[in-house]
């Protein structure tokens, strides 16, 4: 039974916390740490979670821990993911590592003593049951060798607005998006990327352009093995959160995702033959959050369970700073 | 070269003409036929027909044609039919024979003494590429053996008031919907229908019911091998026209027509991931009604082309008759 | 928290014990009843219930529970329900509630005295996250007023043989299998079935004659409110379990579950566009169980919830009743 | 009338050959063109012309024809495309227009003079219906401004071997193949391309490589009015001819063909929920090579009627010339 200190209960947060608390199994959540008092309420009143923090140094040292699920600022993750593992506790901390690869590296090197916890970074596709049905095929060998990896983050349009404001801490569109396109093409590829092209623009958020961000941008790389990958990113989706990829081989294609119903029901009316769309990524991904928490605590307890490497994370963020340069200068970069 | 005179010139009418004008090879329209005045207008100035008749027999004994295309009312099939080939001319004849089994006998019998003339009747569905390839994968043995078909034909809406002042002399929805869905479980099942149960209402468009007629309406149909039919007639889609056809084998399952699209475009707005469908049966069977047509010049032309027999089309109206008395009378009918 | 007390872990048992042990929030299994030793030692070992019984009266007396969850035979239901009930217990039941109407009455009648507390029966596919959104457009009167529910419960060939054997206790395929159906039928339409004509025959699995029952069959049924269902079940299907279901309003036609497909992963290779299908009912119906077994749990709890009630349970085995009649005899069957 | 003088009988003009002889109204083939002696053969014998000759000039010279139909090699087209105009005659010209941007600036420069005779190159997806509905819902803002279009062309790899010698002098798949694409990108996001990188390789067809040709590729594009072109073509695919296109707009996404269905049969066995597709792009583009020759016609014979100009040929070429540069040198190639 890993007893678990969960820290940042914001909407993501509370998701977590939900599914260690009620549909995880093999684990506790014994302490919660939030610098916002109605999140600290929430642990209290939902979750039943009284031993309550402030300070993550602080829960680290008196709380009664195995485990510390990170699901705080971007900016936070390389030190809170590093005071985790000093104070002997597995980490699970959200994606991204970092939005630098100097950070990633620290976290990498300063991690390898600690080698007998568990560290792992939330990159939650690889847990959706369709993007693993897909990895058992192509490593089943049914599409052949992979060739070309397309791969897409799109967002609601109602949702952009509100993603203005969080650009210059986030990383922008590359780090907050394609962080989990980046960390699929390498999945299924199996190779480093080497070169990057991305272009794109603000055709609706305006917003956006200070941060030299996009509200919709593509991106053509290619990879170490002779192997290529696109890349879509999009805030301006009228029927719903599509994250779709499909992977080229030599003997087959997969598409994963392609309509991104919400459900199995087809509405025949006045507008077509319709469905309609998951709304955001929570939604889509709902099943995956609980299998990746499921993972992780499995891991905890000593299962042999595949997990999101810390090297993975750091593999994602050097394609997106690739990549954000890309973007950034619109000339072509190369690693 | 087949020379034809067509006989009647109403929407359907109009749509057979043009493509016997502009679209079939080995054919000319040489002579029209119609008791409306703007229809005959019509073959001289669009269709380019000068040799026009306002009497069948008429045309019959005066015009340079070798075959006769029938798109009349239902009512004067039958002699029309027997009329023509008496003429010594190839007929083609828009379904049904009739709508009941005796004319359809006297027609097929009639008929036996000019069996050096093609004489067919249009049931289109089976010149639809769909249907044809569900048929060639079924006599390929692909699900095994066919043990029940559904089968519906389901109309917009929109046009159901329209069909009230008809239905006296229609035959009603079953003569008119599902004559084609009895000739397609017959083709698919290769059996004669022999009990058959049938319910429905008027839920929309309560003028039906002073035929006794439905605007929705279900059957469950056992034949003679054992095997079985579900049929289903709806004139109340607000998406468009809907028919579609399952046959279940022993070894597989095929569906024709399951989203009855009107293009391959796929749209993703408010309204989430939806297609447009086809508005009516026309649009549904265009290329049916071409290759049809094509065929019967083409067994004009001494061409061995499979065509729907008199048989054919007596049959599926035996089978009308038989469902429409389980439907009026709301008993069990056995043949 | 509710204690609960689970009996019967066979297959679907032991699936139903791993939902409230790991993944149900607010209860715990704190008992375990089996007459089969190995389901016991899977009770201790896997689930880490140590308080194990072999008789079920010796829970109900001794025991530490507020609740039953029975997965038992059927024929067991109507009384374990009412020892449930007398002992204190809340209880669920998986379905069928029974395959006679005289138990059903029995049970609903002798459990009026126990209104306090929760008993439920487990039609599961109203907890499906389709089915419930599906009830809620209709509710919504999006497709208007329903009109005909067509729905099916098709299983997998290889599982087919196997059955053969149950056939004689399982109430075969009516109660078996429609029972879902007729359930959902009724949820949606809202009426009493009150005639029934039911066709079909063993066209792959031969041994299911003897007992005068189908591997493939279909029913077309009249409601009270002159709404129309039509059931289709079959035991052949080579590409998995295919439940589905459509309703047709007068607004708008919903379909639900249209391609059973087990993953968003779709495959292009020599087969055409394909998608994997999920193999069985525990596949499909994965997420339903899951949803059902927390709302029992949260009824005990005292959350307002919506459950199966005994009374569902019985007209929905009123209605087997009536369809097995009106297949055993193949005549039109009235209410 | 037109009379239509065809020229080139190979696989791909005897389809445009049969259809203008049996299935476009307002013209006839008097005369064939071929220096194949089959392919007269097959002008005489099957389609009846029996004005043949072997040599082009002869044919403007004393054939009795209003228009030519040229389905003859690259390298031909612009010196034929001029002979004809300059002969008095009507042109129309299969893709592309040639295969650099002189040759393509000669004709367009020349053909100014003959602007009174239709002169038109087949870029026949813009004659598919589901492409022109595509643009009737692009042109009437129901996905308000397109900003990005994604569109591929991919064949089955069965042809793939047959390809590699015509490579040299073809162009390779960016002639020969994107061409399309890139006339839909600019029709589409009616712009200039100003920018390309484009990246690939040989996967499995090492024949290619030594035009420095691609079994696979891909190219992401900068529009001069900001908006954003992807491009993939592929010559391994196994399920079929895949040609699809979306098209990102601010207000809503379309997708032209996402799966390359046959028909619309669907098939239900062991390999899954599955559908056929179609092999070749003459089975996809069938209908669309009918209208487009009708349009032809048409035009010729004086009705207003859209056609592909010499310009949208050059320009198409154009953009091909730029990504061939792209793709050959691995840069980033600006216009």
């Amino acid at each position: 039974m890993v007893k678990i200190g969960i820290v940042g209960l914001g909407r993501l947060g509370k998701r977590h916390a939900e599914n260690l608390v009620y549909r995880v199994s093999g684990c506790q959540v014994t302490a919660a740490c939030s610098i916002v008092e109605e999140e600290l309420a929430y642990a209290k009143d939902v979750l039943g979670v009284s031993d309550t923090y402030t300070d993550y140094a602080d829960m680290l040292a008196n709380a009664d821990i195995d485990a510390v699920f990170l699901v705080t600022s971007t900016s936070l993750h390389a030190e809170q993911i590093l005071a985790g593992l000093a104070a002997d506790k597995h980490v699970f901390c959200e994606k991204p590592l970092a939005i630098n690869v100097e950070d990633c590296e620290k976290v990498v090197s300063a991690a390898a003593q600690y080698n007998h916890k568990i560290a792992t970074i939330g990159l939650v596709r690889r847990f959706d049951p369709s993007y693993m049905e897909a990895k058992r095929l192509v490593d089943a060998g049914k599409i052949g060798q992979p060739i070309l990896v397309r791969s897409q983050t799109v967002d609601l349009d109602d949702f952009a607005e509100f993603q203005v404001p969080f650009t210059a801490t986030s990383g922008g569109f590359v780090h907050d998006m394609w962080v989990h396109d980046f960390d699929l093409a390498r999945w299924f590829l199996g190779s480093d990327m080497t070169e990057a092209y991305s272009i794109g623009g603000c055709y609706r958020h305006k917003g956006f352009e200070q941060y030299n961000d996009a509200d919709n941008a593509s991106a053509l790389c290619k990879y170490a093995n002779g192997t290529n990958a696109y890349f879509f990113a999009s805030r301006t989706a009228q029927h719903g959160h599509d994250t779709r990829t499909e992977i080229v081989g030599t003997e087959g294609i997969l598409k994963i995702g392609e309509i991104p119903n919400a459900t199995r029901v087809e509405i025949f009316d006045r507008a077509g033959a319709r469905q309609e769309c998951v709304q955001d990524f929570f939604a889509r991904f709902e099943e995956a959050f609980l299998i990746e928490a499921q993972a992780f605590v499995d891991a905890c307890n000593g299962k042999e369970v595949a997990l999101c490497t810390l090297e993975d994370a750091m593999n994602a963020t050097k394609d997106a700073v690739m990549v954000t340069e890309a973007y950034k200068t619109g000339t072509l970069v190369k690693a």
